[in-house]
């Protein structure tokens, strides 16, 4: 009888801990989805004369004459990046998720992480994107659309995005 | 031998789900630490003369005469908001976590969520908070800061809030 009790209570004591991982791994799952779940949607995939590797773009704010801003979200998949590009007016980076790099012609790459802001100054030829291991999501501003909003040049090539 | 044996297994079975619980506990705390993780510092309390509640703020774009941007965010605490106030050249908001109010002076108010954009027109007033019972942040964009950049009202009565 007491045997008996015994293998019972060994019994419901596994059962417990086989429920309760279950549990746990159902908690950490549903924390990690909580925790990656983005502010904006993903977007469309930028356009491969543009960008190199996989970027995606929702547009935030459509530039009107009365705000005279445009502002949308990117998310860099690792290694992705955009090609050399300037805004007559300049641009506002807000990094929101993840590791990338910007880079302003003539200076040296910088890491950029979440909560950093950037202030590329206008007609300045400059890129940005995700680090090598790492995806990066960031908020753009271009203000003062009148002026123009960004004329595209040529593709980070590898060695650039490596150095 | 045997039952000292069964014994042993219900100790070691009591002692894993102890510690299945510990771990369990411990991988939750971090999943929610990270879920929660502000992208911005919360920054310094908004003046009493400006806000009803607590409302932190954090400048992020400084207004200068390149990007004629003024840009920040703003954390309001549940049933925070500002005073009634307009900008001349308008405002653009990113909700950016919680839930929380826009109204626009003779309109009704409106729930705003994370991932929503609004934009209140030049010289329109309005106020924006957290709703009564959650917490809301949101990154605020002001143009044109040459036309101006806020001219502050009236607080927003317990009635305006709730209604």
């Amino acid at each position: 009888m007491i045997s008996n009790m015994k293998i019972s209570t060994t019994i419901i004591g596994s059962l417990l801990i086989l429920l309760n991982v279950m549990g746990c791994v159902e908690a950490q799952q549903q924390g990690n989805s909580a925790q990656n779940e983005a502010i904006f949607a993903k977007g469309e995939l930028g356009p491969e004369e543009n960008f190199t590797g996989n970027a995606w773009h929702t547009p935030l704010v459509e530039n009107d004459s009365v705000f005279t801003t445009a502002a949308g979200n990117v998310v860099f998949k690792a290694g992705a990046r955009s090609n050399w590009h300037s805004h007559p007016a300049g641009q506002i980076l807000f990094v929101t998720a993840g590791t990338g790099y910007h880079q302003i012609e003539g200076e040296p790459k910088e890491i950029i992480r979440k909560g950093d802001v950037i202030q590329c100054p206008p007609g300045v030829s400059h890129w940005h994107g995700a680090s090598a291991d790492s995806s990066m999501t960031h908020i753009y501003i271009i203000p003062n659309t009148e002026n123009g909003i960004v004329e595209w040049g040529d593709p980070v090539t590898d060695e650039e995005f490596e150095n």
